[in-house]
């Protein structure tokens, strides 16, 4: 019978222990050998959801681009995820986390793990599971710039702007914070990664909008704003919880060991305060557009679902239930009053990854500070500061040259045929469109 | 080279030890802190594994509504699951499990965490991990209503009832049993939740359904049933085998400790038998479908599957493999003759979540004492009758109330216009039927 | 805040154990107690994850059939994973593990799990999680025959062959290998199943295909072939990914233990070498068909993904990195080049199963002695052969009986109508194609 170990008021230790109550709790609590079996145990579990937010922003990116398109978003999405995989393996772990020594940037070289049977119990994990761990990071970021650059960007263009932004960009960024460098030094606190990775991505996919310009058909010359629908809501709808499943591995595992009780108590407040703040970014989105178009708009709803998560990604253990549902909440408000407001400025972001990741991440970092006192407002705005210049200004750079040297957008014709056609040459949905007689 | 240990006859324990083979095992088996450790982390991967469970109801109810309503039931289930997780936060929790003390409620007020650092050993688990864990199984509840009353219920009204439902309903009927109240002093056993979650999401959603009315143009006045159809069986479909994996962390994590190997080999029976109870659902349905109408019927084979797994969920532990088959497999054969049954009483259940959740729940209930000789027919149908009449009166009341004050139904127009035009704004797909041209 | 513990220099276990950093490291390390508990969560992470992988087929082939077929796709999936559960209890494990002591099969008779409170500290892990674990490795087999034959199969000669391949072709053959019979003894390896379950699946597949023949349409009388897009590649995508998830779980827990740092540290290297196998499989093929086709093809990069996969998974544990890259790329390359091969030999493989799961299942098993010296290419290819002479003649047999006794192809006219409307009667998308009038 399944009763609330707490509401019976016997310890489950006590219950499991049986005729071994007497065991002396202070001696030898957790081996190391044990800890460095959680620990390694917490990367794999955490490197596995967090992979499986990949699938996340293939769905979600599917489902809000139009048919023509989907196929495209598809490719996309297993193909930066496999450039990640390769790229942090032959530079970016290395130049993230190898002799940073508190500056700029790490060593060159690939990644070796160590050999079978030839793992350190002083390590305290396993090297192999924190370089999956920490790939898998890489991947999100390049995620993000995905989606608000499609339907009128070129594949080759974007695959080599993510071979930098995975090899390069993001771990030398990274590098000053978890690699620690600089700004670790001069205590800037990011927990999880709402500006080391969602920031980043977003700055990097603002610079590519901005240079690659509007879709077609979206902003019309007497400056109203053509709506284009996704084409799958359900499928949006599951990419985002993935994404939210994935978050759990994304947070809880940032807190990097699970071998104590400390440790795996943190892990748990971690898990809840993301849920709550995911789930405050839900109900502002569907509050606020119904009070603002008296429509609830299910798209708001999953990108508040998605700011939520992003706000809290900075500090998801110290904040109080309440704190994070106040964080997770003003996030869904940032997406629902920045999505129409990037309309105002011609910033064509197909997904609304920008308000997302970019300005909730924003948001999440410079909030710390209420919950978390070792950190202060000056020093999370330095954070900010340093992240978004450098990205923006390296990836605009990048995208400039890009556009130079071999094009990154596809000419209004292709655009107008969908890209799936023209460098897929397989259509998301053939048979879309072709009445029932074709079947 | 991976060969069965159990094959090569020799223990993973002798293996693994290597040099020391010889460690006495009798002494400190496993510490209490390992024990922590343990059992917050099945709270913590069986709460990952419920939470996707939304993604599965989300899943199913999409591809089983009409295209027009996608949109609409996409939003209802990540909008009640944000629902549920503050509900759970602001009320729930304490109202199901502080104070219960073999009553008929908990206490009111939110919950807190313990605060950073201020976990307890005697505890035996994270107290935040136990709270997200509980967490999810009121959405489970919460999102079966969903199905059941789709593609004709307002909104808001149905964003109103989830708040009461996981605030106050689910919580006060929980406190009964698994918040150590009368029912569980009486005797009544339910493992995972068959009555708690499952019947109780059916007896509220078939309180709505009777209130409601059924979808316009499905019974017709000559007594024809018009079928419905779907709009997607492999949304439906991944929606089930989401559903099926979550099931694993329903049951699995309902065992509440993983600390002893007792625990953990009694989370295995509960996997095996999980599965297996699941797959005779599924066996049933097709050869019942295929016996009745001379075609299978996949959504049949979908909701058989269901079923199983409802029906195990109030014993999942102490039948053989074969009883689980058998209350499976009966499990699948309820959902083949009610959803019919249903129809002729012209209760229109859009998902069949009655069948699957509120039937198969009492009847797993019921036939606990087959395997469990600490229960007893009598108290399991006493509970059955407790719960029902509980949830369903109240439910129903709270149905009528707002039938009075807000309204719960769509107009005839806008139902036929589809939920998605009416109330989200968004469509699921917004392209579909404009043909290629349009692409 | 989140910092890498190897870049500040310390250890996790140094920091986690607070006050007692001089407890002894070598008393014992890890409590045989410790260890059952983490042999068996490792079955179930990793039996949850596969059983997951049943999901990524439905999802991959129903997007990758035509829509006229794609219910059936979904009932197939979810019915063959029910069978292959039920026989492998039924008849499945003991055929493949109890008693084969160097020979060729094992002992008939269902499978027991251990009662109640009878688990072992022994046996080093819980026997039902064993079993859950070795179950859903045989579903995954069946469900690679499921995807070639599509579109033109009739469904009860499908399930009946499902049942035959489950409960005795997959076990006996499996029996040589991990059951400890006459392959295991002559020094053959296969890690997770590069030979044991996916060549299996494929030549099963071969066979099937050969007998079954062609779908309509798709080879030309001229010679030329008709290409028969999917209907879905969102869902092909999103089965792509689902499986790459399971995969971890495939691989990663085919260590068939986690109680030590030796073993842990494997499934670390394990879970990062599976990964870069299925992105350098994804970055060749994409590469490819660029060259040669001057377009990407998005099924090429999914399958160029599984191909990785399949043939990284006979030896996922001692390559280094860049040779899991190498073994990965190449069954990438496998993809590109012979799905228009088998197209030549007018062999219809509707997904790509053959060249993903059998040719690159033959290599990956192949090529095994270049990073494992215990194997050798002699006794690889002895192991290849057997496998594949067994398993196919074993299947053309009882295809070719099944197809005398009850026939196995749907008639041109059903085959044209589709097989939902044929045997499920339940349509995939049935408002497809009606236009928007009727929404």
């Amino acid at each position: 019978m399944r009763i609330s170990l707490k509401t019976i008021g016997m310890s489950a230790s006590a219950l499991a222990l049986g005729a071994a109550p007497a065991l002396a709790q202070d001696a030898s609590p957790v081996s190391p050998e044990t800890q460095y079996i959680f620990n390694t145990l917490l990367f794999l579990i955490g490197g596995f959801l967090v992979m499986w937010m990949a699938a996340g922003f293939a769905m979600l990116e599917a489902g809000l681009v139009r048919t023509k398109n989907v196929s495209m978003q598809c490719l996309k999405n297993i193909s930066l995820y496999s450039i990640a995989g390769l790229m942090f393996w032959i530079t970016g772990y290395n130049l993230m986390y190898t002799g940073v020594d508190g500056g700029f940037i790490g060593s060159f070289g690939p990644y070796s793990f160590d050999p079978v049977g030839g793992n350190s119990l002083d390590t305290g994990y396993s090297t192999a599971s924190d370089w999956f761990f920490q790939m898998v990071f890489v991947a999100t970021a390049a995620s993000i710039v995905s989606g608000t650059l499609a339907e009128r960007i070129k594949l080759w263009p974007f695959l080599l702007f993510t071979v930098i932004l995975t090899g390069f960009i993001y771990p030398i960024a990274g590098s000053w914070q978890w690699g620690g460098g600089w700004l670790s030094e001069a205590g800037f606190s990011d927990f999880a990664g709402s500006t080391l990775v969602h920031s980043v991505g977003g700055w990097a996919a603002l610079a590519g909008a901005l240079i690659l310009g509007p879709r077609a058909g979206k902003y019309n010359a007497n400056g109203s704003v053509t709506p284009l629908p996704g084409s799958s809501m359900p499928l949006a709808t599951l990419g985002t919880f993935i994404l939210w499943l994935g978050w759990f591995g994304f947070n809880g595992a940032s807190q990097l060991a699970m071998g104590t009780i400390n440790d795996v108590t943190d892990i748990s407040r971690i898990f809840a305060n993301t849920n709550m703040a995911a789930a405050a970014g839900v109900v502002v989105a569907v509050l606020l557009t119904q009070l603002m178009y008296k429509k609830v708009d299910v798209t708001m709803a999953l990108n508040g679902a998605l700011a939520g998560l992003v706000a809290i990604t900075a500090e998801p253990l110290a904040p109080s239930v309440l704190q994070a549902v106040i964080i997770g909440g003003i996030g869904g408000a940032i997406v629902v009053f920045t999505v129409p407001l990037l309309d105002k400025l011609k910033i064509d972001d197909v997904v609304g990854a920008i308000p997302v990741h970019l300005l909730a991440g924003i948001w999440g970092t410079l909030i710390v500070p209420l919950s978390n006192a070792d950190a202060s407002f000056a020093t999370q705005a330095l954070g900010v500061v340093a992240y978004g210049a450098f990205t923006f200004i390296v990836s605009a750079v990048l995208w400039l040259v890009l556009k130079a040297v071999v094009g990154i957008r596809v000419t209004a014709e292709e655009e107008a045929m969908g890209l799936d056609k023209v460098e897929i040459g397989v259509e998301a949905y053939p048979e879309f469109g072709q009445g029932s007689q074709r079947l």
